[in-house]
């Protein structure tokens, strides 16, 4: 049996690896840039950035919900869930209803009142994998960006 | 003539106007649960959560460029635009321009690769007034949430 638990800094090239698959998967690899010494300096140093929540299975890292805070004028702190990730072989085993359970568990305990996240249009198992927690779809919204360099 | 500027303390109140004026543009005053007395801790206080750039007009603000920090896996930090905002009575002028030209210089100066932000799909305006900047427009990705209240 596995277990969920927070990420440390010995997890950082496994965070990686999953960013990477997940990169791969959206038809994106060319879009990573960062790096697991970056992940290490951004998540386990002085003022961390984000949170990570682990699944690992017989000493491997299997998933993670990948997570940090936004600021919205209207809401206030919500908590930002950036990647929900399960490796392709360990599908399928509730692996990913563990990790968004113990992210509302993270989430409450850390006095947020809303998760938000995006998903892509067309990974219709990841829509229909969100509606079963209920969660609200906001349509209107399309996402810019500007590159500087 | 007016002058762009960096918010501060006294400006909390006339920053919580203008975010209400959007929300009621945007058709969602509903959703506003924000306070002036939160966004003075959230901004103002030890480790501010947002910055803001402000238009000001006859010691009035007119408008502002709402911005924090978000953490993407593949790009590491970026900056996000949550809001950019004039009042009505104050558009067609060029302040929506110099903001944004403000808030590029912001981001460059402070070492940022990369400005994201999001666009309502039917608000032509600001649609072609991104447009402008050579944003680029990443129409796949649907916005979700989950209340947890």
């Amino acid at each position: 049996m596995g277990s969920i638990r927070l990420a440390n800094e010995s997890d950082v090239q496994a965070i990686y690896d999953l960013i990477k698959e997940l990169a791969i998967f959206e038809k994106a690899e060319f879009e990573l840039q960062n790096t697991p010494e970056q992940l290490l300096i951004d998540g386990f140093k002085e003022n961390p950035i984000y949170y990570c929540i682990v699944a690992e299975e017989n000493q491997t890292l299997v998933g993670m919900s990948f997570l940090y805070v936004r600021y919205s004028t209207w809401k206030g702190r919500v908590l930002y869930l950036e990647d929900l990730v399960v490796k392709e072989s360990f599908r399928n085993k509730g692996i990913g209803t563990q990790l968004m359970k113990e992210t509302i568990e993270f989430a409450k305990l850390n006095g947020f009142n809303r998760i938000q996240w995006q998903v892509l249009d067309w990974n219709v198992d990841a829509i229909r994998f969100y509606q079963k927690f209920n969660a609200q779809f906001d349509e209107e919204w399309t996402n810019v960006h500007l590159n500087l360099v």
